[in-house]
């Protein structure tokens, strides 16, 4: 991280952050690390002076002459800010990082900002699951970050962005604003309240039922956990957009229970299938290695639960030459026994199988 | 599975299976390789053929004396078959695998039928996750194994389904039949639907706007790929109990849609913090390693996307002598690189971070 390395940097700009939390600190810290001459400031003195104590940047000073200006301040105040630097450095191109796009853009719209210097972007870095204690330099290597495009501004006047994401490790993905919005409403903030409003009734349930818990329930309700004070900003910014994913969640949810209520009717399965149907179809659609990728073939191996077992196989794995795409790890609670999903191309499976048997390895049914 | 192995053997009597898929054929091929007497029976003489040449068991014979009659048949015919089974062995006692426990139960009694012989039972081996090809004689190894109590019959007469759960190396749990089905709507049925019901909204999403799905949404999700054809008989037949978990889920769905139409009413942020912060107090309720466990202590260690760096990676954490709770992986979809995140006691989280950093790995920000 103190190696600097201006060789392969893009940016050539002063950047000045204003907003010292996770992001903003690791901003500064993934591009101080790449030399860019980075300013820090935040509204609360104190952390602003820990984020350059841990090496995020430099104190503001009077000269400043900021190129780029990076917002990473909470959602509610976004736009706020980001007049008031549009403001104070008329040469310099504004951003944000905050996690809804469309409601920062009209409120600056609104009070007639320059919108020729202001592209709002949003680094898909895992944030909203809160808790972070400690930004990195490298919290984005790897991570999608949305440009959200709008008409006001040219392409290039925006080019200083892109190097800035670049010059992080991640990925820049260009997303018109309306559409980033409605994208996070379909894939990031409808899902959270539906795990939460599902992970809410587990509130009435006996410890005998919860003790009956399998992953299915533990998958569907793990970011149920998230932070509420950080969410309640993200849902409430993006409120129209999440309400349209919901409305014709509600509506079917009223069918499902109206079918649940008559399931001798003739429709009522019909009903309950096209759910079910639909689902499948609708989880079909998720890209990328995990989920229900059916380009790989799953093997569940038996673990025994202790040190060194899963990196043992995982190692004779390796030994037999097959590269493993996914891994998922099961544990039965009333048991010290465990079970490795694992997905490989499906040309691999059948030979894996055989030879980690032949290696004493207990294979097990795969659930799907 | 060919080893006879008599002395730890719990079960004495002849066992006769009814319907002879998944779970059926592995009931016989766990109790056959223990050495118990195991008749194959199924209304498919090809189906059954098949299971008994695979090792389930041998067909009926003219002579035959169940001790224990086992009905492994979808839920849909169980009462039928279980009711035919008690008048044809009228010294039997017969039990069913089926996942719900109060309607065959009803229909049983509503039928007469001898019910101080009968006592249902539901083993807890993800067969509802579906697609399963080929049973195990280990399918119910280290799986908890509901037996669903009723008033009818003695605690006596019951000891043979007992010894045959734990002959398969299942762990028997004992709860009332209603409890069982309440228990399995909240945990199961109901996030069942919840996850479909999110799923089917992916289908109106663009390509674009799925290509932002993280890992929230995949696990959120997962379980939307679930046989629609074996759900709507598991859910049609725990209707009732369903609804009791979607109705106040759905009134809380509504009040969540309105106060998204408000967003800027004064009462709208507080149903949205509300729900969330019920979600989080659901969630912690649930037991086990797996989940929101706030026993552990997690870190999240960047993996090249290549074969064998997974295994070294715990090969060497098993060096530092540390005991790995818990291993979720991530990917990124635009990039070669992986996230392993690994769960561990918090006393060796920090010792554990430094010997990895030493080692060369790259430590991320955890996200929870």
């Amino acid at each position: 991280m103190t190696d600097r390395n201006d060789v392969d940097r893009r940016l050539g700009e002063q950047v000045r952050i204003v907003g010292s939390g996770l992001l903003g600190a690791s901003i500064g810290l993934g591009l101080s690390a790449k030399g860019v001459d980075v300013i820090v400031d935040d509204a609360s003195p104190s952390t602003r002076s820990l984020a350059i104590a841990y090496g995020a940047g430099r104190a503001p000073a009077a000269d400043d002459a900021p190129g780029l200006v990076v917002v990473a301040v909470p959602p509610d105040v976004t736009a706020d800010v980001v007049a008031a630097e549009l403001a104070r450095y008329p040469d310099a191109l504004v951003t944000d990082v905050a996690s809804v796009k469309l409601a920062p853009l009209e409120q600056l719209t609104a009070r007639g900002a320059d919108l020729s210097r202001y592209l709002g972007t949003h680094p898909m870095a895992g944030r909203e699951r809160g808790g972070a204690v400690s930004a990195r330099a490298d919290l984005f290597v790897g991570r999608p970050w949305i440009v959200a495009g709008h008409d006001a501004i040219g392409y290039r006047r925006a080019a200083a962005i892109e190097d800035m994401i670049l010059d992080l490790g991640a990925v820049p993905i260009e997303m018109d604003v309306a559409a980033h919005d409605a994208a996070v409403a379909l894939v990031s903030h409808a899902p959270q309240l539906v795990a939460s409003l599902m992970a809410a009734r587990l509130r009435d349930g006996s410890p005998s039922a919860l003790g009956l818990a399998g992953q299915g329930l533990r998958d569907t309700t793990r970011i149920a956990s998230s932070d509420p004070g950080l969410w309640v900003q993200i849902l409430g910014a993006n409120a129209s957009g999440i309400a349209e994913v919901l409305r014709p969640l509600r509506d079917q949810l009223d069918q499902v229970i109206a079918a649940l209520d008559a399931p001798d009717e003739p429709a009522s399965r019909r009903i309950i299938a096209e759910t079910l149907a639909a689902g499948n179809d609708g989880v079909a659609r998720i890209p990328g290695k995990h989920g229900q990728d059916k380009r790989f073939t799953s093997l569940v191996v038996k673990i025994d639960d202790r040190p060194g077992e899963l990196a043992r196989l995982l190692t004779e794995i390796g030994e037999e030459g097959v590269n493993m795409e996914d891994l998922r790890l099961e544990h039965s609670p009333e048991t010290r026994v465990g079970f490795a999903e694992i997905s490989v191309l499906p040309e691999a499976a059948h030979p894996l199988a055989s030879a980690l048997e032949q290696r004493g390895w207990t294979l097990m049914e795969a659930e799907r």
